[in-house]
């Protein structure tokens, strides 16, 4: 049988954990040690778009883990780094796969050991509701590709692992496609929330009068596009019309970055809206509203204190 | 003696009535009957750069006000045209005096009567701790100037009043110089303010990194300072350096629109950013981030319902 690590618990770490643990042997890090031994005792319920409760091995002794066939990094990308600086020396028979928003985390993880990486996005959803208790609430796919020592087959091998335990996954030869997408998209939409403190709603497609969010919306998007084609990226979907599809299922999603800023948390700005003001400044194209965007966020997060 | 009405008992109305009461009669116009009655009984408590409890009229009924010499309109910008309708075919013998922010204030009032209107803008601040108290914080000065059927002697005449009373005023041939610079520094401060929850502090003037906010507070004043330059409008200040010279103050002022939003009240985001965006619409100058912040703002609105 398979075995799996996941690290990182959160909601999306949660649902590829209790999916996973149907169809392999599933490990699960956590960062505080009586949030594993309440999954080991309790299990992991999950409820919404499926309904059960996952039996699975957690701790949150990175040496307790045994050698695993798959790693996947499930942390907020704020998190990453003292994440894959647990695992160093550690788990050498894994292939890694990080999942994290934005751009650079497999970069972060790759500083850490030399284990074959691969690459995921995902547009799944999830509402914790406690240690051993997340809501479903997407079930949109993952998105998974090579990125260092691996092929297109092992990403579709992982795929295949994730879909046989009830998840949507799909695999690609190049993920930077649907990575660039997803970035484009997050930078807008998450800050665009976080600043204005508005749920993912029709506001942000709206584009009637002067005033409309959705011409700041689709101006932000157009700036993300032209370092994207800049970069020689060729988007696998158009982040406007991800955009208006979503703000059409009437359904009022909170971007993380919105919940962060209301928690006054740190948010994961760097590795979404500052890599893309940075790969802009690299390929040389001009992102005012972006830039404008990345600063009013940075600020707000200074605001805490 | 001069007779002056002072129409809205905010902390600017508020610190005007008490100062002028020392040297003319004074008749506050509250929005409610039990704010009247308190000023009437108690008197109006000036504490901070001024200390004294000032003897006035007060009432909510507009009717009951006698002809006066001067009507002061201090009333927020949002509360400006229910105000100027209550004061319809009133105050026969008055001139007429806004203190606003943003441009606009004048066309309204003067939509409501034939009076000779005089147009001010403030520099001064006040903190609110009640009905009857205000804290007289920042003794800048304010500015007045001719409108509509009024000369600069007679805006010097109002001015000599004002500074008589014990607060800074100077009197102008042409306001809009003084009145654009504080329009560009309040759509870009209020507006950065309401949005990263910052109040008006260092932060706002830092440009040593890529994310620091002073480069976007700069750009915003450099679009604001080109809508100006086409409108034919020399600007009295440089709305940048007010901005670093409030800053190096140390004194962490709130700007109004942050605690609008904080406390989810309709800001003055209409008669301030949304006037700039309009006059640079009206004369051709590209304005995109002040757009942005514009949108932002109207979008953080919308947030409350």
């Amino acid at each position: 049988m398979t075995r799996v690590c996941v690290a990182g618990a959160g909601s999306i770490g949660s649902l590829l954990a209790a999916h996973l643990a149907r169809v392999a042997e599933v490990w699960v890090l956590t960062r505080r040690a009586e949030h594993a031994r309440a999954l080991e005792t309790e299990g992991l319920r999950i409820s919404g778009r499926a309904d059960f409760t996952a039996r699975l091995h957690a701790t949150a002794d990175a040496a307790a883990l045994p050698d695993v066939d798959l790693a996947i990094l499930a942390c907020k990308g704020t998190d990453l780094e003292p994440l894959a600086a647990r695992l160093e020396g550690r788990l050498p028979g894994a292939t890694v796969m990080t999942v994290q928003n934005g751009l650079g985390a497999e970069e972060i993880v790759a500083a850490h050991g030399d284990w074959p990486l691969l690459s995921a996005v995902t547009f799944m959803s999830g509402t914790r509701h406690g240690d051993t208790h997340v809501e479903y609430v997407l079930d949109t796919a993952t998105w998974i590709g090579p990125y260092r020592g691996t092929t297109e087959d092992d990403a579709w091998a992982v795929a295949d692992l994730v879909a046989s335990s009830g998840l949507k996954a799909e695999a690609f030869a190049d993920l930077r496609p649907a990575q660039w997408s997803k970035l484009i998209f997050n930078a807008t939409v998450n800050a665009v929330a976080a600043l204005t403190e508005l749920p993912h709603d029709f506001h942000f497609a709206a584009r009637e009068r002067l005033s409309d969010l959705g011409h700041l919306v689709r101006d932000l998007m157009d700036e993300g596009k032209a370092v994207a084609a800049a970069a020689g990226v060729e988007l696998h979907d158009d982040p406007w019309e991800m955009n208006v599809l979503a703000t059409q299922r009437g359904h009022r999603h909170y971007p993380s970055m919105l919940e962060d800023v209301e928690a006054r948390r740190p948010t994961e700005l760097e590795l979404i809206n500052g890599s893309l003001v940075r790969e802009a400044q690299r390929v040389g194209v001009a992102v005012p509203l972006q830039t404008a965007i990345y600063r009013l966020v940075k600020a707000k997060e200074a605001s805490y204190s």
